[in-house]
């Protein structure tokens, strides 16, 4: 939410779902820059502020939003009322800035419904068993939605956003990328953990694994729209494989442009090497994504694998420093810029040849591809950063994504 | 707490307290404005907001001016933890917007300080016995910290303000008032309610029920000013009269400029008159301070009573719409521009001739007493506002408060 227009807007279109007869549950977000100012002022005074602190901090970006909203609602003469986590409460584990959510108690929430009311609930934070405020991260709101919408068994959640739904690929690289009328929840997982950032990863996660039908639409049409128009606006994220949806083999096309690629050469290969390279950069809390061993010649092998291009160095100095002469290895080299491009497609389970139109079109192109990384619905190449917007033009064209 | 610059200030004094050896409860304000700026979004959405949301609203001011205190004081090398009002809890009725502390748990705060820990408490706030949040009001930060004090037993509290204590009085209208080293709970009572602001009346009172030895002091001083001198600097509000003080017989001049005076004339004199013209002031919230009633003449009298300036015009609706004609009153009629000056002195109970002293020296100066009202160590005149700065001189000097 932005200034107090915004929040009124917002208060405008809850109303027009309220009097429509729908029970309605909000969880809106901070307001415009909010949590930013926050932690600002944390670093401004100190350089490594507790995770603790933080989160009591900015937890109260979202505690301001929903009381302005609650606010708005009743000068819409709608009776609303707000909670934060911790009167919900949304319990976590004690992960300060990064928590996850155990249980949300649906008690409360529920007796306002039956009473008629909107029920405001802050995003992104919860209480953990000590009683402490936890946070949830970096769109940690949108989480909390699917999972409230989960604990009341809601019939959809509306994840209203600054994008109009889901497209065949990011619009800013591929002029005429289509919005999804539907994706699948396999495909939208994998379009968000392939660097899609319509919604945040754990958000589809907590939708797929509660089954609830979530819709991604726009926070930024008209209010007072037609609920019917606003009801099939979007993208609906569907469990269900239906026969519309069969005639698409590939859904989308996917990039994550900021990789890096590290390679451990002349390895001895011997059981528990790839455990002793990844250990440590796991303990760092760096995400390794792709990984690769080659066939080993002469007792030897090579081992690659990807991490976010912000950990390339410290990726380096670890194994460098305590991994490198440990294991006994040759050297370690790499290459900060690669970039990952994935088609994914529910239907390439049923379909054979889209590996290798996808290999053959980046031929054609002559892309080198570095790496290769495939699940059932999936397949992703790791290529030179130069050679990303080409790649997913080229996809996006050859499987013929600009058509419904 | 004003900028972050502040914060740190205050940072560096609690770490000097802290470091000397003595266990540390601090109760930090919201930053400088952030108050305003919350309620200033609220009145931008809703003329009537609720005050359940007012209170969600404001009470994160002081929930990230805790964070960022402990987040400062562990930049010191201190160890330091935060808590909200419902976190200790500080109990609280649910009078939204003026709720008033019921109790204060003390056990995670003593365990805290038992484990070498600050401990940073929000002001302002608690929880109310459904779990809903509650603010105590304006200035309500001195009340809770003067509470908290009191739950857990401390030696002192220490009041830092943007004055550094209590005056003889306002040193905006008497250049040489001077500051007292001590004043009698009893006495700080009186200025508080009498119109002194360095002071929520609440948080004297809370001192006096609960015999906390509360100190007066300024924040504006130099955090790293020697903590001997910080010690003995500003205000102590006592609970003996101990012999140094029995030379003073008047503590200070308190006044309340905006007052409003209202006479209803020619009331039928028979008992419930006072309460039939009182009840509908009190029932519309409405404070009544001073209140007289005339010697009756002919079976006939006149009432005459005090209320707040900003009250005036309300007050004089209700008597001539709902009370005149209904006690069968003649008119009813006032004046908005009256002040109230007091002398203020424990000394009084010992010493004769202070109200003759008080009346004679307004007399000399030619001021007229509309209403006058006593208590065992105050004397309170009303007078035409005009003549309000000249009385405090007057009366500052006669009885010689400029000397220590």
């Amino acid at each position: 939410m932005g200034s107090t227009e915004r929040i009124k807007n917002v208060a405008k279109r809850v109303a027009k779902w309220h009097r429509a007869g729908h029970r309605v549950v909000v969880v809106p977000s901070a307001m415009s820059g909010e949590t930013n100012r926050l932690l600002g002022l944390a670093k401004d005074i100190s350089a490594q502020p507790s995770p603790r602190e933080l989160d009591m901090l900015a937890s109260t970006g979202e505690q301001a939003s929903v009381a302005l909203l609650a606010i708005a609602l009743q000068a819409e003469d709608i009776d609303a009322v707000s909670y934060t986590g911790w009167q919900v409460p949304v319990k976590t584990d004690s992960a300060y800035t990064k928590a996850r959510i155990e249980s949300i108690d649906d008690e409360r929430i529920l007796s306002d419904l039956d009473a008629g009311r909107v029920v405001v609930i802050t995003g992104f934070q919860g209480i953990d068993s000590k009683g402490n405020i936890t946070t949830l991260g970096r769109g940690g709101s949108d989480t909390s939605a699917v999972a409230i919408a989960a604990a009341i068994e809601a019939d959809e959640c509306l994840i209203y956003t600054d994008v109009d739904g889901v497209y065949t690929t990011d619009p800013r690289v591929v002029e005429d990328a289509r919005r999804l009328d539907r994706i699948t929840f396999e495909e939208m997982l994998e379009m968000a953990s392939l660097g899609s950032k319509v919604l945040q990863i754990r958000s589809v996660e907590f939708a797929g694994k509660y089954r609830v039908k979530t819709r991604v639409l726009s926070s930024l049409t008209d209010p007072m729209m037609p609920l019917e128009d606003e009801m099939h606006s979007g993208t609906l994220i569907t469990f269900e494989e239906d026969s519309t949806m069969e005639a698409a083999v590939i859904s989308g096309i996917a990039f994550a442009r900021d990789e890096a690629k590290i390679t451990v050469l002349g390895v001895p290969d011997k059981p528990g090497i790839a455990y002793q390279i990844l250990g440590p950069i796991a303990d760092a809390n760096i995400d390794v994504d792709m990984i690769i061993q080659n066939q080993s010649v002469d007792g030897k092998t090579d081992f690659t694998f990807t991490v976010p291009r912000a950990d390339y160095q410290r990726s380096l100095a670890i194994l460098n420093d305590t991994v490198k002469d440990h294991i006994n290895a040759q050297s370690v080299t790499g290459d900060p810029k690669v970039s990952k491009v994935s088609v994914v497609g529910v239907g390439m389970r049923s379909h054979v040849g889209i590996a290798s139109q996808m290999f053959r079109t980046l031929s054609e192109e002559g892309i080198n591809i570095q790496m290769i990384s495939t699940s059932e619905i999936k397949i992703s190449v790791l290529i030179d950063e130069k050679y990303m917007e080409l790649a997913v033009r080229a996809l996006h064209k050859v499987f013929e994504l600009e058509q419904a």
